[in-house]
């Protein structure tokens, strides 16, 4: 089967946004002039044309990120605009084979589905062909390497991470199963992919909870710009880029085969206090970040991706970065350059709590991507949970972790490591007896 | 102060998608292939580049709806892909005094913001450069007119609307005081947009009902296609789209001065039992609607747009649209020409109720505008609650009505219809002494 992907050899996010970059400002105005003159008649300002190009690819739309290679597609993909995370639970008696039924089902769809085909079953072809680069992600739990017998395999990392002295919990966002990452700049397509693949899994696993984020949508912000937090920080900005630094950081080259290209998931439910935070100035917050809000430049720096400088002082010899500050707390001691993550936050705002007072229920949804959470994320959140100015507007609310496969062939055949030496499925190797 | 919007002159969906049109295919390539040659060493397929173009507009992110005007943005506007439609009810002894102190703050931020600019009282103008199409549209509930103690000036129509045999309403999607409807083609533009505007209004008004809401994203479809809703159905085909069609069925022109150029909101949430739905084929889906689901066009006709034949009948003189269809009973009949709409609906898509036993909590939200609801939603809505094949598989869960003042002046400046002949600010005419 042919590859369908128009942007195997490009950076997607650079095919994505890449042509207006081109535009120039004469052909956009004549563009302009061009409608003024025409299709406004009888028309009022605002009030839409009707339109009728059945079948005509969008841009945006007919974007599509590879679902096949060395890793799975959700984790070095540039951030989309809108997040599913859905944790699942198996039920009763389920098994290895019934791990292996659903993986292998699961897997036939999220391919397709990312390829902007119906799965098998499917029979809205309309809701599927604009993936709008769609990513199904997916990940195991703890638990699972007990459902399928073979808890030897489990990596050590695997399970609820040490507890952090401000965490406050609710199980309702704890461990789970199996995880599926789903991410699409629509969010329609976005629905009913997560649809497909609840109904998909019926008859092996039940909903155990479902977390809904959202970034910038794709074209509102400049090619690749940091998207923004609720508190109006950009967040990422510290994140891999080069396949030498998602090699040094993200994916595991190690231990058992199963995992080799695959990655560790830690997803943290971080509830941001809107209201408390709003109460402050601006000098004050870019204080408790170490960063300005409008570039996000280190407090040291002028633009965004310069190196925060935590020696420098003021007129007064007073630090211009406070150590207590998000960045310098954050940042990876210089001897111990391995506590680094991929980051891949979306942002969450929902309807507040009825009778909570507050006006706002809002956070992040803090997903991030390393190769031994133990090594990398736990320091750099011990860190955080000692002393962190931005912890007095902040609390973690949930926290679980998920051993991501690596990524699968690139087409639909054979068994574990086909050919291609690649898993025919997500776990193949793990999972085949 | 200048007006900043792009798109006074043109209607703006093609302000926003036209550039693309415009592009030839030689161009869109060429830029590919820069990037391709350049920007991708060292990184793989998939892995971003750092942006760093601090305040370089981004195209969707800067279009603007002009916010003054001789009817309120967001009613004939183009959707938006994302929708909050916030209700409030006044505390404790709130009166005409307080109304207009809130209409009046309410006003000068919804504008603001609408243009991009932060707010009195807004610290981070980051997070309102790209209103992405950002409207604010506001109504008031059958109880604000006791509020302001002007029960005379309440429109005979507003109220709950009469009852039909089908619902199955909850009072937590009810009426209420005044309501907010904010759009935007940025989800994170329109969280922020829409915590200032509670925020702002905390001294006066307490958050009733939250409903957030989604389409298509501009981007994943064509010019001004029609979206689809979450049975797959595109949603939207039968709107007026002209000035006069605008003007026949949506802006009141008659009675109270408040209230010539302003509209009826009606908004009935519908869940979607999409479990059930997807047990039909696609040809007994096409039968529920009459209409095919790829185009959308009647089953009599070819295209989304082609007028439905009632009387068209198959090889067997049986109708070829069912006359139980959605699309037969809810097309207004010919003795009866005012029975049409303006459509407003946006989907939603919630994880599902614990302990439900259901895959899936979605449904429609839907809005639409009129010049009085009792001539036409309701008698539209009584021959589908009387007998329309879709009702096996949605069911009315909430019902609200408001009155929609008119539009207010371009600037910001004077009192109750000021020298423009617009209020200045929603509802002066109703709130001024």
């Amino acid at each position: 089967m042919p590859h369908e992907s128009r942007s195997c050899s490009v950076p997607h996010s650079l095919s994505r946004r890449g042509f207006l970059a081109g535009l120039s400002a004469g052909a956009a105005g004549a563009g302009l002039a061009a409608c003024a003159s025409g299709a406004a008649r009888d028309l009022e300002p605002g009030v839409e044309v009707p339109g009728d190009r059945e079948g005509e690819a969008s841009r945006l739309g007919s974007e599509k990120v590879p679902f096949g290679g060395e890793h799975q597609a959700g984790i070095a993909t540039p951030f989309q605009a809108h997040l599913n995370l859905v944790a699942f639970s198996f039920r009763g008696e389920a098994d290895r084979g019934a791990a292996r039924r659903l993986m292998r089902l699961w897997t036939e769809d999220a391919r397709r589905l990312c390829e902007g085909r119906a799965p098998l079953g499917d029979l809205e072809p309309e809701m599927v062909d604009a993936p709008a680069n769609l990513t199904v992600t997916c990940g195991f739990g703890a638990t699972f390497f007990d459902i399928i017998g073979r808890a030897d395999a489990r990596p050590e990392w695997l399970g609820p991470l040490p507890a952090f002295s401000r965490d406050r919990l609710d199980d309702r966002w704890g461990g789970a199963d199996v995880v599926l990452q789903l991410c699409s700049d629509d969010p329609v397509t976005l629905s009913h992919a997560t649809r497909h693949m609840i109904r998909a899994g019926v008859d092996y696993v039940s909903v155990r909870w479902f977390q809904q984020g959202f970034l910038n949508s794709d074209g509102t912000r400049p090619d690749n710009a940091t998207p923004r937090n609720l508190f109006g920080q950009k967040d990422g900005t510290v994140n891999p880029r080069t396949r030498e630094e998602f090699d040094d950081i993200v994916w595991i080259d190690e231990g058992p085969d199963w995992l080799r290209g695959g990655t560790a998931l830690v997803v943290r439910r971080v509830a941001m206090d809107l209201d408390e935070w709003e109460m402050l100035d601006r000098t004050s917050r870019e204080v408790v970040m170490g960063r300005t809000l409008d570039s996000g430049a280190p407090l040291t720096g002028e633009r965004e991706f310069d190196t925060p400088d935590f020696e420098a002082t003021d007129s007064y010899g007073l630090p211009v970065i406070d150590p207590a500050s998000h960045v310098a707390r954050s940042t990876n001691p210089k001897d111990a350059p391995h506590q680094k993550i991929r980051r891949r936050a979306f942002n969450y705002d929902l309807p507040p709590e009825p009778e909570s007072g507050q006006t706002s229920n809002a956070g992040l949804i803090f997903i991030c991507f390393q190769k031994n959470p133990l090594d990398q994320f736990v320091p750099i959140q011990r860190r955080l949970d000692e002393k962190d100015r931005l912890n007095q507007w902040i609390t973690h609310i949930g926290s679980a972790v998920f051993a991501c496969p690596p990524g699968v062939a690139d087409e639909e055949r054979g068994t574990a490591r086909n050919d291609t030496g690649r898993d025919a499925y997500w776990g193949a190797t793990l999972l085949e007896d």
